[in-house]
């Protein structure tokens, strides 16, 4: 046999996903993941329980992969440079991924590139944070711890000097944003492989509900093809420019101007690219798998007019699987992706995919059956 | 978490696809394999290795599923029966399954029932082949095994008395059946749940090359509506009166006097419906997951115009994963799903699926991959 071993670092749903779409390969896939309960760890042969913060873990576990890729942006980077000077190949390799694990170097880069970003710079202080803002427009300014955030954690939005004291308290580096006055989110989403080879899907809008991924549209309504354009070019600049190797996603503002600047970058299988398992030809998972392992990368076309991915988020009540009667048979076109995790109020435990040719039939669909198996939707 | 248990039996190829297909619904997936590196026991995390024939074996895996389902129609009756008095749902139950087990309690059954079937009868010696042929159209005729056979195993046509000698060899009732001058083989796919909810998946076309299926066209092509309504409802029909719960695939002879007679059952995922991971809304995976736990089925419903699954069968050549670089750069839209056995000539190792609205194109497209993988085409 010389199917090749991908290893994966992190247990998350990312890594779930990963595992499902690389079982048609016929790849072997090893998971380090945190805990047996871990979300990856539930449907994986071949798992070992470890810290990923831990070098010596890190390297036991990368014997015997042909490469190692991540379900999360977390392993410090001196551990991944470790690793490949031990000769296993790190993908996204560490001098792209610190750019999707720091702030302060993504913003540096992509200026140094030309890629349009918000106003920004390193903040020291609260004292700074007002000169920041009275350098533009003044307040209301974002504020970024720039390693350990997600999901709208380690963002701050302050109106005043006095509001600015919270994020300093972590001691750790504070990046300083204008406030975007964003018409909507948009995500551009592209694989890029070591030969450099790489493909785009169709730019999708993200709707956000307190911070948090709510519903992702592809491709997003109403956008102009120049747009769309300048957005794929914008991410396929990027993985160009920053040598990154797997899954990119660039999370964009788009203004009423006509502009779309960066927001964010993901180097791994995104939320916004989950609506590809079952709207595109090739999902992100398996391009993220065809990527690591240096594959011609799949087909990236929508196989349908509208897509649209609803996150399901928990509620108050824990039981999701009695609600599948209803969701399944009301819309026997319906696709539910859960995560294993046990519901806790407000995390993110599975997603919904929905697909057609009426986008607000399609989005309909997709935010009843969310809304259904959260519990806050009871018919 | 309240999300139920499914019990695998048998570590095959369908166990490995059927295990994908049931991770995006959260359930728990549960295998009893022959051995660690069976096709599905590679990919599962809850792996019981022991032997199926042993009550106790069976009975201390079921212990903690809700449901019990199989790759294969080999477990013994009797002992289906036992779990069964021990409270275990097992779906398709015994006085379904036996149907696809024993050729002989299948016929008897569909010919009470009226379901179309090639002239049959159980033979006692080859003297008694020799009476059967001559109540009938004469030699050769096909004799089989009522249980045992699989992928043209246990299947021999005679010409004579004097051939008929070999099937009675193994002390297994023979059945004769009169050799059906078929035009071509029709597969009629069935998902039926325990409520009695039934979908039928489009009549394909399967194409066999000595005895092994080569391809599936869904669906089949020139079919005409009254013929393709008439094998979905034979089908449909045999899953109600047989009780199945789960997929049943019916491969049928299409005459050219515009009949359809039954060929064979298969009361688990099939091989004439791999072509629904790529081709259809639901595959037939996934929808025997929900059957089997009783929820609603997915919708069967085709998503291209056409689909073509060609099975990669070993070649000379161990190494099939070189040949992914030139398949996947030459067609982005191949789907590859392959099993994790090793490469044996002859044995089926994987499949592939195609989907377009040029059959010509699609044909092409899977049997050149099919062939590259196997070594028989080069370039």
């Amino acid at each position: 046999m010389t199917f090749p071993v991908v290893g994966m670092v992190g247990g998350g749903q990312l890594a779930r996903m990963t595992h499902e779409a690389g079982i048609p390969l016929g790849i072997k896939f090893k998971l380090l993941s945190d805990t047996p309960q871990d979300s990856a760890a539930q449907v994986v042969s071949d798992v070992v329980i470890g810290d990923y913060r831990d070098l010596d873990t890190l390297r036991a576990f990368a014997q015997g992969c042909d490469v190692i890729t991540f379900d999360h942006e977390h392993v410090p980077t001196e551990h991944l440079r470790a690793l490949e000077a031990d000769g296993i190949p790190v993908r996204p390799g560490p001098d792209a991924l610190v750019h999707a694990q720091d702030k302060g170097v993504m913003r540096a880069k992509l200026t140094e590139i030309g890629v349009p970003c918000p106003r920004h710079r390193i903040v020291r202080d609260p004292a700074d944070v007002a000169r920041f803002a009275a350098e533009g427009e003044g307040f209301p300014v974002v504020l970024k711890t720039v390693r350990g955030g997600y999901d709208g954690k380690g963002v701050w939005v302050v109106r005043s000097e006095a509001e600015a004291a919270e994020p300093f308290r972590a001691g750790v580096p504070v990046l300083a944003e204008e406030k975007v006055a964003f018409t909507r989110e948009l995500a551009a989403n592209v694989v890029r492989s070591p030969h450099g080879q790489a493909v785009s899907y169709p730019v999708v809008e993200s709707v956000q509900v307190d911070g948090v991924c709510d519903t992702v549209i592809a491709p997003a309504p109403g956008l102009s093809e120049e747009l769309s354009a300048r957005a794929q070019q914008l991410a396929l600049k990027i993985a160009k420019e920053l040598g990154v190797v797997g899954h990119l996603a660039v999370e964009l503002f788009e203004t009423a101007d006509g502009r779309v600047l960066v927001n964010e970058l993901a180097m791994r299988p995104h939320n916004s690219g989950h609506w590809t398992q079952d709207g595109a030809i090739t999902s992100q998972f398996a391009n993220h798998v065809r990527a690591v392992l240096d594959l011609p990368l799949g087909d990236p076309r929508p196989r349908a007019k509208w897509a649209v991915m609803a996150n399901v988020l928990g509620g108050d009540y824990p039981d999701m699987y009695s609600a599948y009667l209803h969701c399944m048979a009301r819309d026997p076109g319906l696709k539910i992706h859960m995560y294993g995790k046990d519901v806790k109020p407000g995390r993110k435990v599975g997603h919904v995919n929905t697909y057609g040719d009426d986008l607000a039939d399609v989005r309909e669909r997709a935010s009843h059956a969310a809304g259904y198996l959260r519990g806050t939707i009871t018919e």
